[in-house]
């Protein structure tokens, strides 16, 4: 019997997912217990992911024998299992996650504790949180750790799960990324998988420890080396990054630009292969970019505003590098300064950092490719017989790239203007609307309007907040993941 | 010698240009004879113009011989001299066109008098004008020409010029327009030029007897026809369309929506050749785009303003074919309506009507196209190996156009997020910077914000006025007409 889809896989898969998040829910228990606080809700959530995690396992265990559900080896059944995965996985993720809020009280409204839960994993850092520090430290560790486990996830995702799943076409520029080829997929996403991983959690450890040095509290120090590498931008203060000294916001910049890099990238620095390193286009205009767009903010705040020139340039940077690698920790209201550098912040939140990074967004090669080939363009029609092809990395790109990047970018922008319309019908205004829906589908965390840089999502009605939940997702995933499951393509045989 | 441009055909084309401008003012004279106005600025910009003409004629009598300065066989070279030809036609119709305005004193100020120009000949439709029923009507006509004259201009760069010049990707399905090479341009321009002239003139005087009819001055009538026909949207009346009764009204809407539609197919509608008119994908989509969002509005609009549901309906229909058309004229304030009415009508600044129409902005079908393939790029996700075609009036669109029109979507939304950045560092805030930058681009006329159906462009600084000027014509002249002039490819003889 031919079959659409086989769920074994898919089960197998969530029940290890949901082990996971289980155990690390556990991990949050010696915060509770060293401040004095109830252990009971990371306990208890803890068990109850752990224990589905085992019906789940136990009521699939036995593997359908290979006459009864044959496994498919049609490679498109197989791609509509890996979305289906990656969906169910995301929903399953989500499910759990929420539970701590939900058993401490924390955030007692169902719809709170899902829309924190979805901008933790997706790390996007939008919070529904009116006063974060009086919260016990073990919960905030928990929403910590939930935008670390999505940026770990998303790593996975993007450097093994898209480029099998023929996704977003920036798949050729990972060199280590596995081929299209699912055969040779165990191997080196494994191989590859240690290596990212040994970055994620090493560039983590320094950054507490060197956040710490610089007279960060542990727990403080563990949470934002825990949202940073994430970009995820969950703070542990009211203020964000506001609240902590200079020296502290210039290691948060650093480490925020840090991880804003594609991975493959950080690994040939961390082995001295310079020169491959210079050979991104993409790593050489994020620098680029940030430094430039930096210094116009520093000299515009300096000369309008008159606030000291380190100040200037410190919050320049600052916000310049949180916006573009979607980290979104504020350490300056950037709404508050001029409309056109509101305007430009506003633009900064479609930008993304670099691909293979755990930055949301656009991603800077994407941008790059479509700058790139519009001035081509202009070339192309003065010179029409020529060939003209585009370069990145000293490589010619494929048309059949080009185009699956442009499809991309007019997805994007279209779902942001048709969320940005949605969000006005559920009673938002302009402002607010197209700040929610940039920040959201971004993964960034502020907007601007009425989810600026110093408001929360609190004040938004249980619609609003679940439909930025489920554009958070959208985003995050790059839009096709999700958006194909509501195709009818999806669920024919054919 | 081999020469990069050959200057005397573009002088020639430009003084014959000049002639026709300088005498189209003189048609002004007898409505400023008659309303007892002085004639004299009229009959002096004309001179003035034809003087130009002929002197333009005569310094460039003498073809330059073979030898000397060889016709440029190169195709590559005769495309430039296609662009020149736009760009220096464009100059000097508004140079001269805005004589009226600085000898009449209507508009002292040249900055403000090249405005009116440009947003009258790009048939875009933003005043600086406050008080438009104190002006002479003789200069009133004027400027209802303007806009007359650049409809009638576009029609023939949309039908016979862009093709040649291989812009904007959608030169295919104009069934009519002539092909890729030069040779075979005269006899069919002509002969297409014929045509879309007889429709245009004809549905001019048709909708000036039909207003006149209906209870208009004819003055009024003259003036409204002028610039529904070129979807351009200067009215005589402060209050725009709102002036005028509801019969009135809908006679407007009925010849905007015509406006809109492409000339080839009213072409094969007036030789009543039903079936090829029923092919128009575009055509479909524009009515059902048209239908569904001025009954989503009319619903809105009754259901939460309590307006009746006649006026609702009528307000609905006129705002949103205005818009879509990109005419522009205002028959009701649409930023007081509903955030969610602002947000859509903000949207619609963009689409545009139909190709081959007088309209502006993105155009019916490279939404389309867009739309279309988003669609099937989901459904290649799913069978990779699958060959999907995208297909339009029944046959398959080539991978090329598709990637023109797509390089045309990114460079627009690109353009209109730059020139908001600028706006916005000219001083203006964000809801008027997006909606002047929108607006101008589009060539609509109203924006949102500051620049709203009920306010008008004197308010805004010089530097802002001559930044949406040149917007305004790089919306009209599709982009790439324009910015090619300002790359060094351009410039260069290889
Ligand atoms: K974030
Ligand atoms: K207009």
């Amino acid at each position: 019997m031919h079959q659409l889809i086989n769920f074994w896989p898919i089960a197998r898969v969530i029940s290890v997912l949901l082990l996971i998040i289980g155990m690390m829910m556990w991990t949050g228990i010696p915060f509770s217990a060293y401040y004095g606080e109830s252990v009971l809700p990371l306990l208890y959530a803890g068990l109850t992911t752990i224990t589905a995690a085992g019906i789940l396992w136990l009521t699939t265990q036995r593997r359908p024998s290979d006459d009864t559900l044959p496994r498919p080896a049609d490679v498109n059944i197989r791609k509509r299992e890996g979305y289906l995965i990656v969906a169910l996985s995301w929903t399953a993720m989500v499910s759990f996650g929420m539970l701590p809020y939900l058993y401490s009280g924390m955030l007692p409204d169902v719809v709170d504790a899902l829309f924190e839960t979805v901008s933790g994993m997706t790390t996007t850092g939008a919070s529904v949180l009116t006063d974060i520090e009086i919260q016990p430290r073990g919960l905030l560790y928990w929403r910590s750790l939930t935008q670390w486990i999505g940026g770990m996830g998303i790593i996975v995702l993007t450097v093994a799960i898209f480029p099998l799943l023929g996704i977003g076409g920036i798949e050729l520029f990972a060199a280590e990324a596995p081929g299209p080829t699912s055969d040779k997929l165990h191997p080196r996403i494994s191989e590859t998988a240690k290596r990212l991983w040994f970055i994620y959690v090493g560039l983590t450890v320094a950054e507490g420890i060197v956040l710490f040095v610089a007279g960060m509290s542990p727990f403080e120090a563990i949470n934002h080396a825990l949202t940073t590498m994430a970009t995820g931008g969950f703070s542990t203060r009211n203020a964000s990054a506001a609240a902590f000294p200079p020296l502290i916001q210039y290691i948060l910049i650093v480490f925020m630009f840090l991880a804003g890099v594609n991975y493959t990238v950080l690994y040939l620095s961390l082995k001295r292969r310079w020169s491959e390193v210079w050979q991104s286009d993409e790593l050489k205009a994020y620098i680029g970019l940030v430094v430039v767009v930096s210094l116009f903010f520093t000299g515009r705040i300096w000369y309008i505003t008159g606030v000291p020139l380190e100040q200037s340039f410190r919050d320049s940077m600052f916000q310049v590098v949180s916006l573009v690698t979607t980290t979104g920790y504020v350490s300056a209201d950037y709404t508050s300064w001029t409309p056109s550098l509101t305007m430009i912040c506003f633009v900064l939140l479609f930008l993304g950092a670099c691909a293979g990074s755990t930055a949301g967004g656009i991603k800077i090669i994407r941008n790059l490719v479509f700058f790139k080939n519009s001035f081509l363009e202009f070339k192309r029609i003065i010179h029409p017989q020529a060939i003209i092809p585009l370069r990145l990395n000293g490589q010619i790109v494929p048309g059949r790239i080009i185009t699956h990047i442009f499809n991309f970018l007019l997805l994007y922008l279209i779902l942001f203007v048709i969320g940005s319309v949605v969000l006005s019908m559920l009673g938002l205004d302009f402002q607010t609307s197209v700040g929610a829906m940039a920040t959201s589908l971004g993964n960034v965390g502020p907007g601007i309007g009425g989810v600026g840089p110093v408001d929360n999502f609190a004040w938004l009605s249980d619609p609003v907040k679940l439909f930025l939940s489920f554009v958070m997702i959208v985003g995050r995933l790059e839009i096709f993941t999700v958006l194909v499951l509501f195709t009818p393509y999806f669920w024919r045989l054919n």
